[in-house]
């Protein structure tokens, strides 16, 4: 038993080495021999990982060279912050506390100005209200005698930190100060506990505000001033973006459909999926740009909420991109003849939409409401006309009282089962024109509201008149 | 014009205070009024949305008091780890150093086992890691002298820190040591740093490892042994949900189409939607999952990645579904008569399909191959074979030569278009159908793999015996 396991395992090594094959159908000999061949197996097969994982890392870097951007930021504000540490005075002015001022750095440093500014924000904030309200309740302890004093302070730390963190279950405060809660609780518990130990707590709660304000500032500072990312500007390019994949998508499945052609971009077909998986990140995006101040063309409280719906339009589109796709893909082929009958009005519809859907990135990208979009819509519309007509001119076919002299019985008989595949994409095809319409209110909304905090941004600025032109 | 301008709020203040409306057609006539109406207004508006909030807020834990739990075990956990503060030896022992083992408590204590693991071991490995590397680069730069330790510790900090982040861009970084890379960039500044004031490194190295271990060690205890939320379960749980969801939906919509039945519960018909919008989270949850150990019914290893792929199959029905609905719904409506020919078979084709997935929830829920599972499909099939005969019968309308003897005929004419929207219902149910079986599939993948390690770990564990023995 043992000998064929040994056998067993020398075939298994023969498959991993390769190169030395000659050898290898010879049972092995020595432990040493053994060791050594699997010993080189694990490194050439940790090398290659490691290899791949780099090739992997350098590939993502050059293709996005912003996520190497923000890597050197990170790395610039911690050895800004670092000086703290290295100038004396104001390593004593923060009681030897710079540890604070480092760990704000690292936790609220995120890739985009959003997401830091929130987090400082809510990092200053909750820091301030949690650490008054620990020195208050350390007062009270104080008062109530050295033998109550801990079950006081126990007592507040177990209700708070039950009360903050089922705070953080709700919707409302989760997508505005989850990251808050979380500070609240840390910094009234330790400020709280801390006045049983420190004597001076009300200088531990100082030194704690004030290196948070050190490393807060620093963050912002050098988040917005060297090469900032915005999270609107993310948000605003991925919804122009995916608009356009899904009209590339659109027409390119129903042209590859119609005309037979397998040269489509495969790449281009599948756009759609993006804006079936984009849901999380433009949530998170839309989130994150509340906090931020104007900049470039949109102004603080620019309608983000706006794009989720876009979004949800967007998306509403693909999924019947999807299902026209397994039309498509579909194994009941549908009758040449058929195809032929309806291939230019289809065509029409779908090159149609799918020139609305890109007038409509066009209308967002520059965020004024196109003049030509209400033409467009007309058009598909009218190519939806079309072919209901002639939808309704397979129905000659179907009515026997009537001659049937047309295109489809001069080429013989046609079975049902063969028209059902076009019958689908084409009613699958005018359920997507009348998303679109859905798609172009939700857009025009955008575009309304975002003129009309224009307007209110520019009556606000008036009497200060100058911050605005500064800013162009 | 300023008049005017009184006017108008008096007659927005008669809207908002609606118990005097008697006095308020007066119009104001002093400042204190106004403020006192003012102030009144906003103290009621915000009265009502503090009431709104606290009744969404206790809604929403007497829907799930898991929450409320996860709550007290978190102030449970800040009490219990605030006993190093109140006991003295404890307290001197990590050097005054505490408030780390509170800090750890507070940002690694997470709703579920999964997540909760993932952080301390994260924490634990990271800090170790990057506490041995900070004591190493210390030591080289105080051989390098006083004049250039700054910089060599600058340098080291801004090379580690822009490695680390970047590194937490790479995919399967993200996925398995996200916070482990922050972790690693925090505590290797920290303690780098800290090595130009503290005399003693090592200690602070040793005691910043050690609260953490007190920490996490803390957390772990807490969250397996108060009611423990799994992520495994959860993820479980959600696709057994899910499953059922889409089955109802599916079987609901077809069954409000031909019954023309308004009485069947929307929330049931709009079930598919939660399958829609569940990916992210099926995500995040088996990349928790990984982490746990062997609970339930579950091993450690067990096929999480595999919950996935349902998903994704699931998602691909729900798409289909989408779809059908706008069929539903569709302006275009279907001749009665075309609807009773095809209900019977549509109908068996829905139902059969959607019991299909009720048996393969059934399945996922029991972890084993579902007896029934083969013939459902083989029921479904039959149906679908119905169903095509039924679609070709269709055909005798189409083709003139053959003497149309069916039901629909004897009804009279019926337009091409009011075929329209049935046809595409049926071949977008052919679709549903076809990626079912694809569901079938990946839930038959599950039971296997899941068997299959339940095979391997048995095997490991029959040496030892008895430790799978006191789990059941």
């Amino acid at each position: 038993m043992a000998s064929g396991k040994e056998l067993c395992e020398g075939v298994e090594w023969r498959i991993r080495v390769v190169d030395g094959s000659s050898e290898v159908l010879v049972p092995p000999t020595g432990l040493a021999r053994k060791v050594w061949l699997r010993t080189k197996g694990l490194i050439s097969g940790l090398g290659m990982k490691v290899r791949m994982f780099l090739k992997q890392a350098w590939d993502m870097g050059a293709n996005d060279p912003r996520k190497v951007i923000h890597c050197i930021k990170v790395g610039l504000a911690l050895t800004i912050v670092s000086l703290v540490y290295f100038m004396r005075p104001l390593y004593d002015g923060v009681g030897g506390n710079a540890m604070w001022a480092i760990m704000t750095v690292v936790v609220v440093f995120e890739p985009t100005v959003g997401a830091t500014l929130y987090k400082c924000l809510n990092r200053v904030c909750a820091t301030c209200l949690a650490g008054f309200l620990a020195v208050g309740v350390h007062w009270i302890a104080s008062q109530s005698g050295d033998r109550f004093e801990p079950f006081v302070v126990g007592a507040s730390i177990f209700i708070l930190a039950s009360i903050a963190t089922f705070s953080r279950f709700i919707p409302s405060v989760k997508s505005m100060f989850d990251y808050g809660a979380m500070i609240f609780i840390l910094t009234f518990s330790i400020v709280a506990i801390s006045g049983y130990r420190v004597d001076k707590l009300f200088d531990l709660a100082h030194q704690r505000i004030s290196t948070i304000i050190i490393g807060t500032s620093l963050c912002i500072l050098v988040i917005m001033l060297v090469c900032p990312i915005w999270s609107g500007q993310e948000l605003h390019s991925l919804t122009v973006r995916n608009m356009d994949k899904l009209s590339d998508s659109l027409d390119g499945c129903v042209r590859q459909y119609f005309t037979n052609s397998n040269g489509e971009d495969d790449q281009k077909l599948q756009g759609y999926k993006c804006v079936l998986s984009s849901k999380a990140s433009e949530e998170s995006m839309a989130n994150f740009a509340r906090w931020e101040p104007s900049h470039g063309r949109f102004n603080f409280r620019h309608p983000w909420k706006q794009y989720l719906k876009i979004g949800a339009s967007m998306r509403s589109c693909a999924y019947c991109i999807e299902a026209l796709n397994s039309c498509i893909n579909s194994e009941n082929q549908a009758a040449e003849s058929i195809k032929k009958h309806l291939s230019t009005s289809c065509l029409k519809v779908s090159s149609s939409s799918s020139s609305a859907i890109k007038e409509l990135a066009e209308s967002v990208k520059k965020m004024n409401k196109s003049p030509t979009i209400d033409l467009l819509v007309e058009e598909m519309n009218s190519a939806l006309e079309e072919l209901h007509n002639d939808l309704k001119s397979l129905s000659h076919l179907l009515n026997p009282s009537t001659t049937a002299e047309n295109q489809i019985s001069a080429t013989g008989l046609v079975h049902f089962m063969e028209i059902i595949p076009v019958v689908t994409l084409a009613s699958i095809l005018i359920e997507i024109s009348v998303r679109i319409e859905a798609l172009v209110g939700s857009v025009e909304e955008l575009v309304k509201e975002s003129e009309m905090k224009d307007k209110i941004v520019a009556k606000e600025e008036k009497p200060e008149g100058t911050m605005k032109a500064l800013q162009r």
